[in-house]
C-alpha cells in the first residue's frame, strides 16, 4: 500500500481534510492515509517548513508528502510536485520545501500543469482538492513522473531566508525556528555543535545548561538541552518557556561556552 | 475495504472517537475508518449540517457516513440509516442530514431498532457508542439494510428551518451558512447565480468583489470571492472576516450587482 | 493486520505524532495505526489514566496500545511493556497504567531495556519515538515478548494515589475523575451502587438527579445521570457544569440518597 502524509492549515474543525481524503481514495482505494497534522498556524508557511523537514524522513521510502499551506493559493505560485532520492512532495512552490531542498537530494521538480489528473472543476481557493489530492492519488496509482507537468529547475523553486546560525568566539547566535505546544523554544543551533556548560540568553532572560533530561532541570529555570529534533531547545521542566518568555518563531537566541 | 468516515463533536481530547473506532474494529476488522471531523461545536446541528453535506460526496461510492452530533441522545429522537443511491448515512435525526435529504436520491430510511446489532447495554448518552458505531460495523459486514429496523419515510426525518435565499431585482438577501476556521465566511448564494462586479453587505460591513483569488483583494479588505464549496464567501486576505464583521451563522449577507 | 493504537500529549500541531507513526511504519508497514488521542493535558498523568482505562477494551483483542504521556522522560522511570490475557501496553511507568493494572489480569511486565529494537540514536526528551513506536512496531511484526528486556513485578509498578469512594450511611463520598469536552463531571462512584432518587453537592453546588436521559434535565440545574463510561456523571443540559461550578479533577462530590 502506498503511503500519501497530509500536512495543512486547514484545522480539525472544517470539512477541508476530509474532502482530501475523500478525493485520494475515489482514485486510489488502496492508498494508506496518514494525518501529520492540520492544524499548522493559518498561513504560516514558517512553521509548515520546520514540520515537514521534521518528520518526512521517519517514514518508509516511497512515502508522498502532500503539503499544503498555501496562503498564494489561485494567484501565480506554482503547484509543484518534488522527488527527491526517496520521498515524494506535492505542494505549492511557496517555501514550504525549503528544509527538503537543503536536506534531500532532489532529482526532479515537476510543474503541475497537466489538467488531465486535476479534479474537472479546480477552484481558485482550495488546490488541495483539486489538484494536489488529486495528483498525489495518481502517483500513487503508479502514473508516471512526467505526465504531471513540465520539468522546473531545484534552483528556481522559491526558499524562505532563514536566518544564518553566527559563530563567535565563544559561542553562538541563532534564531528559534519552532515552539513546539509545550512551549519548548526549538533554536537553529545544532546540538552537535555544542557540549559541556553553557549560558545564554532570549528575549533579556538567562538560561543555563546543558542538562541531560527534563527532569534535571531546576524548577521554574529557563534551561537548554539537545532536543529531538537535533538542535539545542530552551525549555521548563513542567512550565511553557515560550509564555515565561514571550519568545516568538524568529527571535534571536545567544548562547555562550562556560569556561 | 469498506469505508466508514466519523463526524461528530466529541473533540479530540476525551476517549469517545476513540472507543468508537475500537467498538467498528471489533465487529467488521477490516473496516477502513477515516476522520472527516470530531471537532463540531458541542451539539450544533447547524454545523454538523454543514460539514456533512459539504464533505460526503467526495468519499467513493458505497461509503458509510457515522454522524453523532446528538443533543437529543436517550430521548425520543429517532437512530436513523438512510441509504441513498450511493451513499449510506448513519446517526440520529434530529436535522444533521437535512443537507443529504435535498442533495441526495435518498432510496431507504430504516430506523434503527433492531438490538441484535447494537452493543448489549445500551447507555441513554452515548450512543455513538452503543447503536451508530455496531450498526455502521455490521452494515459493512455485509447484513442487509432492512435486517436493522423498520422502514420510514424520508418525508417524516427533521430537517433544519433554514432561511431560503431572496432574489431581489437587483441582488440577493443571503444567509451566512457557515464560518470555516480561517473565519472566510460562507453565505447561501450559489456561486453559479452571480458574475462580474458587485457589492454588499454583512452586520453593517460593506464589501466588494468578486475576485478571482484570495491575494487580488486589497489588503484588509472585506472581499468576495466563489468559494470552494459552491457558494459566494467574503473574506479578508491574509486576516479573518468573521473577526473583522463579528459575523454568526445565520446573519444575513445583502448582494447586489453593480450596474 | 495488527492494530497499535496512539495516546499522547504531544497535540496535534507538532511533528512529534507523525514522526511516531512514520516509525512505526518503516518498521512494521502492515501496522494498522489508530489515534486514540494526542490532545492529553501536557503531562496530566491522571487523565491519561483515565482516557486509557475507559478506552483500551473496546478494540479487538491482541490490540498494541501505546501510550506516551512522560514528564519523566530521560530520567529514572522505566519504559515497560505490560501484557494482560488479551492486550498490550507500552509506555513510561509512571502511574499512567493504573486503571490497567486494577482491570487487566496482567500476565507479563517487561521492563524495555534491549536497545536492538529501538531507534539507533536515542535521545533523553522523546522516547515515543526513539523507543515505544520501534518497541511497538517490532511487537507487531511478531518478536516475542521476553527479547524486549527483563521480567520485572507488576507489583513494582508505579500507581496513582487516587482517592477512595467513601460509602456512608445514606450515601458517599466520590472524586471527580475526569471532565470531559462537554464539561461533564465524571465521578468515581459507579452508576452500579445506586438508583432512584438522590441529591447532592459539589463546589457548594446542589444537583439532583437520577435522570435517564439529557434532555430529561430541567433547564440551567445541575442534574446527575448514569454517565456511559460506568459511572455517575454531574451535567447541564446543553450547558457546562465544569464551567458552571469550576470543579476540576480530584474535588469532592458528595452524593446522599433521597428516603
Amino acid at each position: 500500500m502506498q503511503i500519501i502524509t497530509l500536512t495543512t492549515d486547514f484545522g480539525s474543525s472544517d470539512p477541508f481534510f476530509g474532502i482530501m481524503k475523500g478525493v485520494i481514495l475515489t482514485i486510489c482505494p488502496n492508498a494508506r492515509i496518514e494525518d501529520i497534522t492540520h492544524d499548522i498556524n493559518p498561513q504560516d508557511i514558517w512553521q509548515a517548513n520546520f514540520v515537514i523537514q521534521s518528520t518526512y524522513h521517519y517514514f518508509p521510502k516511497g512515502t508522498i508528502h502532500v503539503c499544503v499551506v498555501d496562503p498564494g493559493v489561485g494567484s501565480t505560485r506554482k503547484p509543484v510536485l518534488i522527488k527527491s532520492k526517496d520521498y515524494y512532495f506535492i505542494g505549492p512552490d511557496n517555501g514550504i520545501f525549503t528544509g527538503i531542498l537543503e536536506k534531500e537530494n532532489v532529482t526532479d521538480v515537476i510543474e503541475l500543469t497537466e489538467k488531465k489528473y486535476w479534479l474537472k472543476n479546480v477552484s481558485q481557493t482550495f488546490h488541495g482538492r483539486d489538484i494536489f489530492s488529486p495528483v498525489a492519488a495518481h502517483l500513487a496509482s503508479g502514473v508516471k513522473l512526467d505526465s504531471f507537468g513540465k520539468s522546473a529547475k531545484k534552483e528556481d523553486l522559491v526558499k524562505l531566508l532563514i536566518k544564518k546560525l553566527i559563530k563567535h568566539k565563544d559561542g553562538y547566535s541563532s534564531t528559534v525556528q519552532f515552539i513546539d505546544h509545550f512551549g519548548n523554544i526549538i533554536t537553529n543551533l545544532p546540538s552537535d555543535n555544542v557540549s559541556g556548560e553553557m549560558h545564554g540568553s532570549i528575549r533579556n532572560r538567562s538560561f543555563e545548561g546543558l542538562v541531560s533530561s527534563f527532569t534535571e532541570a531546576k524548577q521554574n529555570k529557563l534551561t537548554a538541552i539537545k532536543g529531538s529534533s537535533g538542535y539545542i531547545e530552551i525549555f521548563v521542566n513542567k512550565g511553557n518557556a515560550a509564555k515565561v518568555t514571550g519568545a516568538v518563531i524568529g527571535d534571536t537566541v545567544e548562547v555562550k561556552y562556560c569556561l
